[in-house]
């Protein structure tokens, strides 16, 4: 039962900094079992470790991540830059179909050597626990391949992993022209095969009109719903479709992007406890000028998580510490905010409130200790890394 | 004299990519003796070093940064994100009053410590060569204590730093109301005695209403040019007032900012020699919507460098690779001009274009090995961290 002291703790405890100065924390079995003021602490005989002066936070948590994929579109990155259209990048087979196509031909253990490599990166910036999707495989065997990959991540490196089955992601091009068809092998043959595989922590679904209606999406729910599995929601990226309202009405765990959401979605959202996830990093590679509606989510009390959403097409993003400081600058959010968003709220985007997200008595003892002298200092600096270290399970951590 | 080979290298000659595949390195005394292709090679029964299929490309050089100052600006961060007017907080001695007032306090030794902190972030990712401005001091005593820092830094870790002195970088308080007796002090005290104490390679100056005049400025170039030191400025960041073409009359190396430059100075630096050194990270703090003009700078010819303008207002950067990203995503640059805006227009814009910028024979062994299938990956990656291995004078450095 190793006492961590010689710190200050944001604890995160009801969404806000709840800062205990001088703090101490006892973790047991990986667990947090006591935390408070120092000089509150129980009479301790174990191993005492000095923290040095740094401040502690809950491990980050990044609840909207595409981690797991073949290749990268850096090529195509550069061909748009150099003025390359977009309509010469889709007849080369650019774009997401690129992204499929080397997915699908990536055997697993590539895949997962390159999510192995990303998702190492995430821990050492403080990253102890990712959400990962599937939804570059679009057939059984490929969604499969992917989750799997989420799987064996959660099995070799120190960090918690949820596995989303976004099998509607994108129309496969073996579906060209028919949607309903992939919808109705989706929701009949992909996600009970998968779900019963014990692959499938959640259902996903991308509804826009170059993706998915509301009506193919809401069957994927109620499939979800038959197999007991909680859903979440790409929607109001581009327009706005109500995907938001329609996750709310299926008690979503997160309704994710939001630009274009209204006041009507916010509501509903706030109604059902689904939680906002901003995804600032392709709001920034896509160059938005849309921003999503922060005060009416503040003023319906709507929780916002912050992800990466890292993905090779439109968010390419290493690093979630980034996105606290593009949630301020691009979002206006508080530096508050940004650390509520990838630590309790994530958790509550993943399901994990009860276990994860904050510095509370019986949940993981997931936590970084940064040396920094306030916590705003984690949204304020842009790029690069902070001094840390990274305590997951109790266990401090060097990768 | 190690040979290092089994890598693809882009030289950045002449501001291209110009790649040569399957390329091999000779190095000898901390320069490149030989480069081409590895079938090319040069008899060697020296130290081979394998580089197991990597790109190479030149060390990065941050032309631009403030990296030695005192505290940081995360409160006034947290503040103005929590509503309190720039009014407040510059009532509350906040904005560069702040910083002033935080180097002017802290020791030489703590301002090394926080820099070299900072420093030792930009050699992991792959800077060699770092360009260090005063402007915190406002005072000789102060602006010395800063210029000795940059110094340190090059005797203590294996970077070449270049040390700026920009006493005209704002008005200290002690002058409020008196610019024209403070730029006096600059001239005949502050730069006279700095450059004879060897501390000083270049001459810099913040062209701006709110900082000093076009005529103040020029005062300032004219000391330096009585002194043998190159000039550079500050300049168009908030208005034109032509500072790039009062740059590009003294032969400045660069003049940087630049969103509001006119096609007439873009002629003028292209016929000075003057490099345009962007500044994204501050274009993107400040939420700035003014481009600078990058058309009309490719049209005349002005090399255009990028660099972090790491400073603790308004663009407290820690990573050269971001701006990359920044360079292509927010400027519309190509992955190929922010290379060389980081690597050989930066070292014009340093005067350091004969050993430094590119992987030539009878340059700098300076150079970064990349673990990428492209160069562009290196723009095209957001934040976090590319595994690399950082080559500085021939010597494989791990910090
Ligand atoms: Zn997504
Ligand atoms: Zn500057």
């Amino acid at each position: 039962m190793p006492l961590w002291q010689h710190c200050h703790a944001a604890t995160m405890k009801g969404g806000k900094y709840s800062i205990i100065d001088d703090a101490a924390i006892v973790t047991d079995d990986g667990r947090i079992t006591w935390i408070g003021p120092r000089g509150d602490a129980p009479a301790h005989d174990d191993e005492v470790i000095d923290l040095d002066g740094a401040w502690v936070t809950p491990g980050f948590i990044d609840c909207h991540t595409h981690l797991v994929f073949g290749g990268d579109r850096s090529g195509e990155f550069e061909q748009r830059l150099e003025g390359v259209s977009y309509a010469q990048i889709a007849a080369q087979g650019g774009g997401i179909a690129s992204t499929v196509r080397a997915t699908r031909e990536a055997s697993e253990d590539a895949l997962f050597a390159s999510a192995r490599l990303r998702a190492t990166g995430f821990l050492r910036e403080g990253v102890t626990t990712i959400e990962v999707k599937s939804g570059y495989g679009l057939d059984l065997a490929n969604e499969r391949k992917m989750l799997k990959v989420a799987r064996r991540l959660a099995e070799e490196l120190p960090l918690t992993v949820r596995a989303t089955c976004l099998a509607a992601h994108a129309l496969p091009p073996e579906y060209a022209g028919r949607a309903d068809d992939y919808i109705a092998a989706v929701c009949t043959e992909m996600l009970p095969a998968l779900a019963k595989e014990g692959l499938v922590d959640a259902v996903d679904a991308f509804c826009e009109h170059l993706a998915f209606s509301p009506e193919q999406v809401e069957r994927v729910f109620r499939t979800a719903r038959e197999l007991g599995l909680p859903v979440k929601l790409h929607a109001e990226q581009l327009s706005s479709l109500h995907g938001a309202s329609l996750a709310a009405r299926y008690q979503a765990l997160s309704a994710d992007h939001l630009e274009y959401m209204t006041e009507d979605d916010a509501i509903a959202m706030a109604q059902s406890g689904t939680v906002a996830v901003l995804l600032p990093g392709a709001f920034y590679m896509l160059r938005e000028t849309q921003l999503p509606p922060i005060d009416a989510l503040r003023r319906h009390g709507v929780p916002i998580a912050l992800a990466s959403d890292l993905n090779p097409g439109t968010s390419p993003a290493l690093s979630v510490r980034l996105m606290l400081n593009m949630g301020c600058t691009l979002f206006r959010m508080t530096p508050e905010e940004t650390l509520a968003g990838v630590t309790i709220h994530a958790a509550k985007a993943l399901g994990l409130q009860r276990t994860h997200g904050s510095l509370e008595v019986g949940k993981a003892a997931d936590f970084v200790a940064w040396k920094i002298s306030r916590p705003a200092e984690l949204a304020y600096w842009l790029g690069g890394a902070l001094p840390n270290r990274v305590v997951r399970s109790g266990v401090d951590i060097r990768v």
